[in-house]
């Protein structure tokens, strides 16, 4: 039994995460965090959670956290955790930030696309990029794990093994990805409004998200190769999942037993990557709530592209599943110890 | 660990009686029914299930089924059931019939509502009425439970602690309801297509719908009197849950200490009825996924009214998941195994 | 031409309002106020109008607005008006107020509902309720129309056949409103968030909404006794749309006949109002972006209940839409100039 | 006044036509056709309509109606029109076809993707591909006209400035369209029930899709190339709209006035065509229930991609509202007659 706390528990991410921790029979939940909602119990905000006196919300500094906790989970804002993660913090605890601010491995990528500066050298040096199904090893010995975006997890694992096998035209990737509502977090925002959203489509951040560098750096550590992608995500009316359409040029006489054999050869000892094979399709639903992602791919001969598709809940395998997967690791649990592979609707 | 088949597997309700059944530890699947699907597999067409062999669906008769099942739970249209359900079924097993055919105790009532001819009264009589937190102790001593339907549920149980303990003038009853699209199950009908019910409101079945009869049978049990009531559902456009918003004239002098008091008597050994107390809202998103049902109240001094609320999920409560509760109770299994009582996503 | 002027034009129905007006070959819109948006054009912030240097927005007080205008449609929150309209301003221009500060004729009634002090008791006086179909000749000879709330029409002119005919008891009415999202105005708050609203259904105001002194108030007006009502609104993840289902014990002995005939008699010099007739149902989507109202009624043999069943666009018949008719009579155009009767969609 | 003919009036886009020419002032319509719903009203089945004895539902054969008519529409499934259209109907009347079947101008073409014998070689000679904005001229001069896909409406007017002013690499393209359920059609099809859309998104069609060669031999007429594309239709949970998000390589050099210029260039004088300019977004919701399409661009510098976004209502432009824009033309009257600008609705 382990103690965890979280951070910024009042988020979609941040009550997610609770609602898999309470369900987690090897951990005990010592602590959750949230500035505006102090005093209040996550179960007034959430009436899907039941009256639990264990669900008081608290205003402590990350550092008396730390000394309470084996884990402390960060669900914030960009640009609050990197002032807020100190060695002595790590030293304490193991920290596994939901955040962006110790995705970017350099501080020069993150004042790029963040434009603002970037933590402390020395605290960066010690994050692990979080990608569980990639990682797992690292992730056993840092004591701050940076868990991946959630259209990054979508892209980097739907593309993996193209770019690790040498599939494709590294320079011709296009991600043409879309995101449930959640995806943009619950903060009052007028594009966050129902009637805003409702019965509408539309691209945004269009050559400027922020997912861009961190699905670059993970796809050119795999290449060995400095790797450019083109981006794009949408919003779509619906509450949860992100479907990642991914387009690429695949390289001379590639057959199709090759890519899937390099599907299979990728993920073979990873189980909650569902690779459904070629010409399939996936769809968010199938997904939601679930720890999985689902992929497939088609070929077009005409074209000579390759179109990968990823499906995943963007709250879990995009965020909160992903860093319990993280946790399980870390302490020795089984990998997916509290999540589930199948999802709990048909719908 | 006792042998279950499941007939009608394809249907919403069907299918999520399926997923619930895979997560409870005393089951083993031994049979899946579907006439359409016959030699598919339930994972072919509800993805969220991956690949199981155990999915496989076949059409046998009834008769064979129930000689390899301690319980085979039936989730079929209206006025199939009455006709597969024979003595020598009942003798082999337990029936969970989820549909409607064997509700009405008499069958004069099936046939003023369903304009068609009733179960044979020898068969009709063995029925107990399978609302759980009610019936509990009859429910043990049957081989044939009736599952209640949705909005039933949901209203009886949100009215039931006013009129058995006499707090309201019984020929007052008016119960708005409101339900999610699952509601009208997986058939194909221009009325369910996404762009009929899609940004739409209205009412159906006004002062003929079948749930009426189930509702006035078990109120007026509760009261020792006929009651009579008025009841009018509502298309929602979402996926899941009822709403039931129950009106009544208070009888004089009736104090909110005595209506809260009722509740939380009538209620006091119900694990899963979340009772609010007055003045609160309930919301069918907080049961979605659950077992619960969350009810609370409203008095208007002005029009000396109660109104009381209740929400539930329609296939779990409202279906499949009481389905279980009465399995679990007949089995001597705890009466919420494999069941949650709280919901699995915050949104 | 009459010049025309929007004080709120930024939100739901000021934007509904103007786009209305646009199409309105009797008027010219010369001022549009917007206290957050000034010096933006409304199409800024509603990209479905094409750039028009005529929806510049400004910030001006209303005594200065008066002087341009021959009419001046106010479209704020409660709390505002009833500080900004003068008797200078009323001399110089006719007011349409979409608002609530002078709808309740009484400054108690308001006091008690609204919590706050009421308008200045001789502008209140001058106030001419304008539910057009009823109030068509009184409109014509004020300054200051008081337009009446979108739950509001919707629930008065389903009911006021029956109460006006004497064919229900009074003191018996309930009527349970739903509404789409629009409804709440475009205020950020956590309770309008997409992923709060969607998915999900509730109630909300129960027994405590302001539209239930405006109902009351015209209802005892046509009964000339006081009518005392039960009035639960809900809100339906859509858009647009409101419909009330409304409830009453029919006196003994009314036919079906005199309720029909109730309908058409009251109605029938009501171009707009689209009575159905006996045993239909209405729809929300049907009457989207039109001002019409879809009306029918069911009678409960059983119970003797009428349960009668009215829909609106909240934007439109509840709003803007009512607002151009009051505007259209008063300067002598034809009552439903500039609007539609049949839906621009199908679906 | 001309005499217009509707064959299939009962599908979305045939009851749109519907909609829109009863708003026409030069049309009356004379014949509308419906094989299933012969006898019953339009209506009856769309109570967005009031009922108007001019929307009795026939059933004649073709050749009849030709008779009856100076211009009839056809809005039916594939396959179908191909074998009514003959030389002695285009001899009577004026047809503008809605489906695919006279739109791939070989018949190979057609036989290759619709897996069916193509229309006969005289009569498919004489269609005049009716994507009336760039063939204004040749439809005034044909009796057969073949109305653009919805699909194909938004990415052929989104791609064609870049195509034909030579700016991008044309075995570059890739489409990632999306489209609300409308564009479904109204048959009963378990993928279009409310709850198979609600809250999921999905790919289909993928390398396959039969708009494909529609867009492919438009762009290539105007490159004077041979032109592959790579198009990948998705399905949003929403009625109406499609937004095509298209992908290319720039040509060395191209700068941002050039690709701005050619845009302006090219749609100078289309008065429905709403370039936004460089940077901006597209949304569906702006568009709905106008005959107008929102196009911008992005050029991302570190690609050296351009990502072009159109978007349109896939019934409106994308159907009925362009087959209206051709009637007019071939008419003699002004090109918009009869369609709108500018949304009827600020959501």
């Amino acid at each position: 039994m382990i103690k965890v706390g979280v951070v910024g528990a009042t988020g979609y991410s941040g009550a997610k995460l609770v609602q898999l921790l309470l369900n987690h029979s090897e951990v005990e939940i010592v602590y959750l965090g949230s500035k505006s909602y102090k005093g209040s119990h996550l179960n007034d905000i959430y009436k899907n959670f039941l009256p639990n006196e264990n669900l008081l919300l608290k205003s402590e500094p990350l550092i008396e956290v730390s000394k309470l906790c084996d884990v402390v989970f960060l669900a914030l804002p960009s640009k609050v955790a990197k002032n807020m993660v100190t060695q002595e913090v790590l030293d304490n605890t193991l920290i596994i930030d939901l955040g962006a601010d110790f995705r970017l491995e350099t501080k020069q990528a993150y004042e790029t696309w963040y434009k603002a500066e970037a933590a402390d050298k020395e605290i960066l040096d010690q994050a692990v990029y979080g990608l569980t199904d990639i990682y797992k090893d690292k992730v056993k010995s840092t004591k701050l794990i940076a868990n991946p975006g959630c259209y990054t997890t979508c892209s980097i694992l739907t593309l993996s093994p193209l770019v690790k096998y040498d599939l494709i035209d590294i320079n011709s990737i296009i991600i043409d990805a879309k995101s449930g509502v959640t995806g943009a977090g619950k903060s009052l925002n007028f594009n966050s409004l129902y009637c805003e959203v409702n019965e509408n489509f539309k691209a945004y951040g269009i050559t400027t998200h922020r997912h861009t560098p961190e699905i670059e750096q993970e796809l050119s550590k795999l290449a060995n190769k400095d790797i450019t992608i083109q981006f794009t995500p949408h919003l779509v009316p619906m509450n949860r999942g992100i479907l990642a359409t991914c387009y690429a040029k695949l390289k001379k006489d590639v057959s199709d037993e090759q890519i899937d054999s390099a599907y299979r050869t990728f993920y073979k000892d990873c189980d909650y990557i569902n690779y459904l094979g070629q010409g399939k399709i996936v769809e968010t639903k199938y997904v939601k709530d679930t720890n999985r992602i689902d992929i497939s791919f088609h070929h077009d001969t005409r074209t000579n592209n390759i179109i990968a598709l990823g499906a995943i809940d963007n709250l879990v395998k995009g965020a909160s599943g992903q860093a319990i997967e993280n946790m399980n690791i870390y302490f020795g649990f089984n990998q997916y110890h509290g999540l589930t592979k199948f999802s709990s609707t048909p719908l």
